[in-house]
């Protein structure tokens, strides 16, 4: 079948043709279909049967244009089995933070999976002031197990050759480079500057030499350290979480890159949520600071579970070998050291990822709801003040700190150190 | 026609189907077909007409295993459509550098090009004291050209994606990986140790943990860093020369890899040549002094003219472009700090790949000529220690070590140095 653009009356028809789905749902002559996407890319439904309401399922569809824009900006469809790709190999790996495919249409751009019924988007959470018992234990294993099995310390190096040919996404990869890496460094047309954000330093950052050399190696860093398969854009909206479960979902930007970009990315989006309290905890008339502790405790936690995962996996996976690495010989000073400085790498280039994001999220064209929904435009910019100047001083001082305790630091210091 | 293992006798049926080759030999009813490959993997014939012998041709053939050992260590023929690859888009950028492809044929592995009937292999031209006048412009130039054309810096991001997945070499990675970067330094069976080497020297170094966790942060690098098409092994062997002309041969290596890797490969055989004219110039009855100073100012030239080659470019490519790759503002203060920085970091990961490859020539199962043909045990493993302490000085002080000039001083001191 030629590809179709389905619409909420045309999808009922194809989903009858799907053995996974009439098993899932039942009663298929009336279904419920509501178009829910508030991502920029994709069309998104939930589907479920009137007979059977609680069996439910989520239909995502690529069109080949960007949602957001319309065919105004044209995007081919391949983004939807790099989505289906990425899916089923986190999902192999982590099968409880992954949503289930259960039917995937190359043809049709289209992917069907589980749906997640009983969860709420994280940033919406963490807006709301909303706490997770398991959110930096899941979050860390996901990132562990899936960036591990996707490098050469995992793979045969041929294996892993051959994934990174099989994985290129470069309409979606261009993006990043684009609205990550440069535009937000310049005065670039595509740049949203809120309102009240002062134009002097907006000035000040573009014209930091230092600042632009930082970022362009990032982005250097992004373009060629094929190291593992990434999720991409691991910001809290692309997380689905309650008090049992953590999903991390909307994997269409994967592909290979360095290591530290998706923690990079999940700790500066924890430090915007940190940040952006002291206006949202201070209107639910509460004071921000316990649950600001909360928050840094998760980023915190996340990397510090992050790199010991990792670490584990490694030895376990180099003590079944027999090999690793570096080779044969099992001589423990050497493989203790080259993981330290292997692990402290990870954690330099995440510093300097994170500085990345939290200033294309403050003067890019991609905001977050933490901060663009604050509607006074002197609170908000103090806020932008805060995110700017931390993601400044990861990415200059991304070599120099040393662990994730002094990031949380300069954290407290940039909340308490502008007006 | 399904691949056949040719020989001289059935070659000259081959090459009669070929109008190229009819055309260059002309008279094809009695030629001269001589096999003489002394490379490890494939066959190498010299192919001329007795009517005409001055019209003369190369024809090489990749059989399904390695030459050295047969078929016991099988190896595919893709090495042979990864080396016209890269005969072809080398030459295409230097055609003046690269012999020329007259024909390829995929099915049979056999590629027919140019032969350098004036030019000798540079390696055994600097055993003798040889100078060549333009080798360092030359090799420079060919470097900064073919290292340029296949980044990001000059590709579109996404062209140069596709470029990384077409040019996938896993095999000979696979031999690279093993034999320059992690059997060397450690005890590995495949190591080949020369007679009067001192056993404690060679245990000194496969118990230093800085060493070896260096030479897999090089290792960890080869695999990674995914910023060009590299020639992949590019020591001395691999360039015929002659007072005039420079031309690079025999890039079945190629592959994606750090832009330092082909310049540090240079510089270390450059090296090895310095060090072993101890030797080679006493035997032939002359001071060393002389030579040797033109070897490391061979090396200097070489990096110098190789990194401002490249900056050139990179400079001409994005002003005719308008925009770089730091965007769109022509931000010079940024811009020379980051390329700056660029350059500065290349040149680490070539003295770090240059310490590799002393080593692995040193310790490892490949050996240079110009070492391992010295008959008196005790005067080679003289040379040996030499190689070996300007390898691990390399590794280790790679990030610290500012300029070629400071790298040159390295090899004086240690030559000096020792006994």
């Amino acid at each position: 079948m030629d590809f179709t653009s389905l619409n909420i009356s045309t999808l009922a028809n194809y989903l009858r043709t799907v053995p996974s789905v009439t098993a899932l749902l039942g009663d298929m002559d009336a279904l419920d279909i509501v178009e829910v996407g508030d991502g920029n890319l994709n069309y998104v439904y939930f589907v479920s049967s009137q007979a059977n309401p609680r069996a439910s399922l989520v239909v995502k569809q690529a069109l080949p244009y960007m949602r957001l824009v319309g065919e105004g900006w044209p995007l081919t469809r391949h983004r939807s089995d790099r989505e289906a790709h990425a899916l089923r190999q986190f999902g192999a790996l982590c099968p409880q933070h992954v949503p289930q495919v259960l039917h995937f249409d190359s043809a049709q751009s289209l992917i069907i999976m589980q749906r997640l019924s009983h969860h709420q988007n994280l940033r919406k959470g963490l807006i709301q002031g909303l706490r997770y018992p398991f959110l930096a234990q899941h979050l860390s294993g996901y990132l562990a197990r899936t960036l591990f099995h996707g490098s050469d310390l995992y793979l045969g190096a041929d294996a892993k050759k051959q994934a990174v040919a099989q994985t290129i996404n470069g309409e979606l990869c261009k993006i990043t480079e684009d609205l990550v890496f440069t535009c937000p460094f310049e005065d670039h047309a595509s740049n949203v500057y809120s309102p009240a954000l002062p134009r002097t330093e907006i000035e000040r950052l573009h014209n930091n030499p230092a600042l632009r050399v930082a970022a362009a190696q990032m982005k250097w860093a992004f373009m060629n350290q094929t190291e593992t398969l990434l999720h991409g854009d691991l910001h809290t909206g692309s997380v689905m979480v309650n008090q049992t479960d953590t999903y991390v979902i909307d994997p269409e930007f994967a592909c290979y890159g360095p290591l530290g970009f998706d923690p990079g990315l999940l700790l500066a989006n924890l430090f915007t949520a940190y940040l952006s309290q002291d206006w949202h905890r201070l209107q639910a008339g509460e004071d921000p600071a316990p649950y600001q502790d909360w928050l840094l405790a998760q980023a915190g936690d996340l990397w510090r579970g992050f790199s010991e995962s990792f670490l584990r996996l490694w030895q376990e996976h180099e003590d079944q070998a027999g090999a690793g690495f570096m080779g044969c010989a099992r001589d423990a000073s050497s493989q203790t050291l080259f993981r330290q400085q292997f692990v402290r790498r990870i954690f330099s280039d995440a510093l300097g990822f994170a500085g990345c994001e939290l200033i294309r999220r403050t003067l890019g064209l991609a905001k977050v709801a933490e901060v663009a929904s604050i509607p006074d435009p002197q609170a908000r910019a103090a806020i932008e003040l805060r995110t700017l100047s931390l993601g400044e001083a990861l990415l200059l001082q991304r070599h120099h700190i040393i662990n994730i305790d002094q990031a949380l630091d300069l954290a407290r210091q940039t909340r308490r150190s502008l007006p």
